[in-house]
């Protein structure tokens, strides 16, 4: 075992390290007054109930998957799964759960100013961020160096990349459902609860009158937090998990196979530690500017993981000539560091493309704003033209991503291209999760009636985070596109693979004689693109339809409550914001379900459905395709739905300062352009907060059954 | 010269005497009184003024690829693409002009009864329908007969293979900017005119004080009369061209070729006459239902040809063995049969599937009204979640499709399956065109202040328009879909012949060892499917910003028309409506160039780009995957748009006759839950008839612009 896993192990445990120290320094700060502290414990109470069920019922779904794992393939198989099920739940658990205490501790904070209040809520989300990049390469680095080590199975045999294939299953199941569930929670609440609250009793957002207020803060957290977290938790595992398997593929049987195998975990492991000193780097600047601050640290981290990137190549594969992989093509170390510097500058480009169709003051989210002036209609209009148009310049950026790497070292650059993109993914995910934190303590600010200019720190530090939000989801799709070769690959060697030892009598029976046609000219193949590119759209189609069914129940439920209740509105009673936290929770786990057990079982369905019409060739190739088709609709669906959302989003805000349209006049907050903008922020909610987001696991899923399908049949 | 050929252009020439027939049908008609008379004059100026101007735009692109044509190709492909170019533009002008001179008659009848209404309505789609399905004929089957009898070339002859794709391209080109320029105009008329009319003014649609309400009644013959019948004539043209070209390649030396080139247009001769039949069964039965007239024809039509089709078969190929294909498959005349039955059943099952998705009464646009009683956000939710699912059962349909037409046939199979699907377009395009005739006949008894009756007679007319036109729609990109694999093996089989040729040493030097490898493991085939993918997804969002932009110009014009002459609200001062047609008219035309360039020069930006970076092996595999790309994600872009805009618009509907929602409350016209309704029917417009439509001549083009690649650099 060479001296590098250990160190990568370090890594891991150091993001641990820095996670428990920043926990410490967020509780130990200031909890505020008793009414803001009230305020939180009904947040916390919430989230950690619907947390509970949410995993609870995952579980039972687990389980059954479980023991189908140990059954079809194998023990180690089955633990690797628990492994990355377990890990991926409880980067979500914790992050959450820090999350639920420095909403209140952040609003306290930013009564004394600005920069305190980022400080926090900065800090809480790297909590969540440095565990889902740690556990995740724990999870992964750890299981391999026991594999490998303790149990001395070879890097590239079987029963490792079964293994290390049903941890990334393991991750992407939680990750679907958790997304999903999340997602239709917090739009349910946030949609249902501005319904009734902003446009019928034109009472503000998080008044406390509003019996759907506390639900909807429940929702920033177990949607924005520990759903994004499950989400990047699957990215990160998965796309280690594929590039290790792919080098394991095309290096089979030479020596440099363990260090090909090592290279994206020592990868990740730098980039750990990049991130990690990238956080001290946020702190606000002269200018005051937010954005400025975390550009700032996330800016720092990318340029230390060059040099990171360079120490991870190295000490593992180094800079000459590495191997001639089985494909014919001869790799080299200073090629595979330029496929790494490729993938951290996409990461640039996509967060750059990300801020400007979402950033208010640039064009897409002004024309917005603009339609607005002319009514809901033309809002909504010009919102789906910038969500249709947002995808154009991400898809090139991919293409040349895709393009570059492979000229420079065929698949397995690509593959150390996105390991490098979603090495930074612990800064890209604080980045991400302070969102839900400011978003929190501004509610708990103005239910608790703190002065004005703390909501006004609460609010800057908010809007902030809808474009860092938007970036996150950019990037993780963006990941998923450029892995998809990657994905794909892994499948089809995998599939060359048993097929090239079964016709030579080396075992797994069950593919001999396949003779899988991957061509755009056989049917099959077209057949395949279809129907994986039909899943985004219905997964999308149903996810939308959820989250229309959660925030209706919830319009009627405070309806209900205004009408038995009279004295809410005049405050004197308290509303019940109990029940409608248990609604919400209810219709979140029911709805999650179906969908979340489409892109599970479509690969089956495609596979023995081909299967039953014509051979097992065609239903390989129907399937291959499939997994292309998937991703080919699937980028565009989530890049559209997520930058066009957070465009949505920041128009609405633009009123907030008042926004001058092309006239010259000014529409401030109230205004009839002002309300045409809150339904576009409305329809965008759903879109970029729960089918959007949701695409990225459904794609990953997809992709890793029919992996485990492989192995299956293997197994038969 | 075989005397099929002669009976087919015998066929064609009825479809124009049916035709003649109907126009003076109609043109014999009661015009109605003289202020009547005056308001259709207007809307005919107009109408004319735009396609003017429209084509003599179109006509200076057409100059340019026409000299191009020749110069690159030869005189025979040029004089194709002026057939293609002048006959779809005839068929979009003939149906136009008799639309506008038949909407004031049906007005008129209306009057007397909704049968009599019905009937010159129905009559005038008739002619815009036997119009496209006749000249489309006539042209393709007319030239081939010119190249191969006069001009002497053998039918598999490159000339007369490069002049037909040549005739396909002079389609495609027209109606791409028919299409667009069209739709532009309008729905920036009719959004523009909702917005500052009906939600600022408060009068009603088609009020006479609302200077952009002539606008609106011209958009609805230059876009949805005279736009879709070229996109409709593009259809066709290009998929009997691709059959024909797919059996020339596929057969070539055999002596059954012509048999095989001539079997499609057969098909197509055969379904004239049923369609022509079918015309005469549309006849309101004792129940008064619309839709149940239309559909009798629609049926009478579709049974027919499942005779007419045995009669093409035992007529050319005969229902025994055919022959040979050099892919080695054995064709049988009796399973070609069925693939027509196939096609046949698709158009069904499509229309069926549209009708439910778009259709009063139906759960998708229930939910829509539904969910409109909670406020514009939720209405927009649940159209884009139905938009979203509508996708699935006509995906599937054509998976099947596919499938089982491949089995049976091969993908010459596949091509006659879609040939027979495009054989009944005169009867479809005769539904939908119907739709223009009694909106404007409706606008026009508003105007004319004609009887409450007559109104409502032309609104149930119209709201049947609805639907027909969404299946339309659906019909034309279930036809591409099924078509996909033919247009995409004319292409790879087309470059196969080439290779082989160069490297034996037989001319086409440019090919000379060209390796494509359309498997999905090489990169650029992923490159060219996200490329062609992303074409839907850019052109959408161009062409909704378009709308946009042509809404807020009507909207200003508007604004400053009832600011200046305060007289027209009161009734004293007539509106300057030519203002709001020039202006539109200036508007269309300038938008629609920019998107309509994108998939015609997408493909050799791909081409040449790829070139540049690798080789032209690479360069055609990605180009190639473009081709499936942008049929992969278009697909779904046009049936979402298309459908959901249609459920939005009948959503909308529903509240008209008053809306019950599920706690049983009556919402009625004008109550909240209406106006939330329309911001849906806004939104749906630019969806359902600018972008959507258009996705079908984007998809069609690309495949087109690759085919005249491949001949241009043949030439080379």
């Amino acid at each position: 075992m060479p001296a590098i896993l250990p160190i990568v192990l370090l890594c891991g445990l150091v993001s641990l390290v820095y996670a428990a120290w920043a926990t410490r320094s967020v509780l130990s700060a200031d909890q505020g007054n008793a009414r803001m502290q009230e305020i939180a414990g009904a947040i916390r109470e919430g989230a950690q109930a619907y947390l509970a069920r949410q995993y609870t019922t995952i579980a039972m779904v687990g389980v059954v998957v479980l023991a189908l794992t140990w059954w079809l393939l194998s023990v180690h198989a089955a633990i690797g799964f628990l492994i990355g099920s377990v890990l991926s739940g409880l980067a979500g658990f914790i992050g959450m759960n820090v999350s639920v205490r420095a909403n209140v501790r952040t609003a306290q904070a930013a009564s004394r100013s600005l920069s305190a209040g980022l400080d926090i809520a900065f800090k809480s989300g790297a909590i969540t961020g440095m565990l889902v990049a740690g556990l995740a390469l724990l999870g992964v680095a750890g299981y391999f160096y026991v594999l490998t080590g303790h149990q001395g199975y070879a890097p590239s045999d079987r029963v490792v990349i079964d293994s290390l294939v049903s941890l990334g299953f393991g991750a992407s199941l939680i990750s679907i459902f958790a997304r999903l569930g999340g997602g239709i929670f917090t739009k349910g609440a946030d949609v249902g609860g501005d319904l009734v609250g902003k446009v019928e009793a034109g009472i503000p957002e998080d008044d406390p009158r509003n019996p759907a207020t506390i639900a909807d803060n429940v929702g920033d957290n177990v949607g924005d937090c520990a759903g994004m977290a499950a989400d990047l938790f699957e990215t990160y595992a998965v796309t280690v998990v594929a590039t290790m398997v792919l080098g394991a593929i095309l290096f089979v049987g030479q020596p440099v196979l363990e260090s090909v195998m090592l290279y994206p975990l020592a990868i990740c492991g730098a980039c750990i530690l990049t991130s990690i000193v990238g956080t001290f780097f946020v702190r606000l600047g002269r200018n005051g500017s937010i954005m400025g601050a975390l550009y700032k640290g996330l800016w720092v981290t990318t340029i230390l993981s060059i040099a990171g990137l360079a120490l991870a190549t190295w000490a593992t594969v180094g800079f000459g000539e590495v191997a001639t992989a089985s494909n014919g093509l001869a790799i080299n170390g200073l090629n595979l560091f330029a496929c790494g510097v490729v993938g951290l500058v996409v990461t640039g480009l996509i967060v750059w493309i990300t801020e400007y169709y979402t950033g208010i003051g640039f064009r897409p989210v002004r024309s917005i704003s603009q339609a607005s002036v002319s009514g809901h209609g033309t809002n909504v209009i010009q919102g789906l033209a910038v969500s249709l148009e947002s995808t154009a310049l991400p898809t090139i950026v991919i293409v040349a991503g895709i393009i570059s790497t492979f000229q420079l070292a065929g698949l397995y650059g690509t593959g150390i291209a996105v390991t490098a993109m979603l090495g930074v993914a612990g800064m890209i995910v604080a980045l991400d999760a302070f969102g839900p934190v400011t978003d929190n303590a501004g509610g708990i600010a103005e239910m608790a009636g703190l002065p004005a200019d703390v909501r006004k720190s609460t609010d800057a530090l908010d809007a902030v985070g809808n474009t860092t939000k938007a970036v996150t989801k950019g990037y993780a799709i963006g990941s998923a596109g450029l892995g998809a070769l990657v994905l794909f690959a892994a499948y089809s060697y995998d599939l060359q693979y048993f097929v090239g030892e079964a016709n030579a009598g080396r075992g797994f029976s069950y593919f001999q004689g396949v003779q899988p046609d991957f061509a755009l000219t056989n049917p099959y193949v077209v057949v395949g693109l279809l129907l994986g590119g039909l899943i985004p759209f219905l997964f999308g189609g149903i996810a939308m339809t959820a989250v229309g069914r959660a925030a209706s129940s919830v319009v009627e439920e405070v309806r209900r409550q205004f009408r038995e209740k009279p004295g809410i509105m005049a405050g004197t009673e308290r509303p019940d914001y109990a029940r409608a936290v248990d609604l919400l929770t209810k219709a979140a786990i029911k709805e999650m379900v179906v969908p979340s057990l489409l892109p599970v079982l479509a690969p089956l369905a495609v596979y023995f459905g081909v299967l039953l019409i014509a051979d097992k060739s065609q239903a390989f190739s129907a399937l291959g395709a499939m997994l292309l088709g998937v991703i080919v609709t699937g980028i565009f669906v989530a890049i559209s739905m997520t930058s066009g959302g957070g465009a949505w989003d920041n128009a609405k805000k633009s009123f907030e300062d008042g926004f001058v349209d092309s006239a010259g006049t000014r529409h401030m907050k109230g205004s009839e352009a002002h309300k045409s903008s809150v339904t576009g922020d409305t329809v965008g909610d759903p879109y970029k907060d729960t089918a959007g987001p949701a695409v990225n696991p459904a794609i990953k899923i997809t992709n890793i059954v029919a992996l485990l399908l492989l192995a299956v049949l293997s197994h038969s």
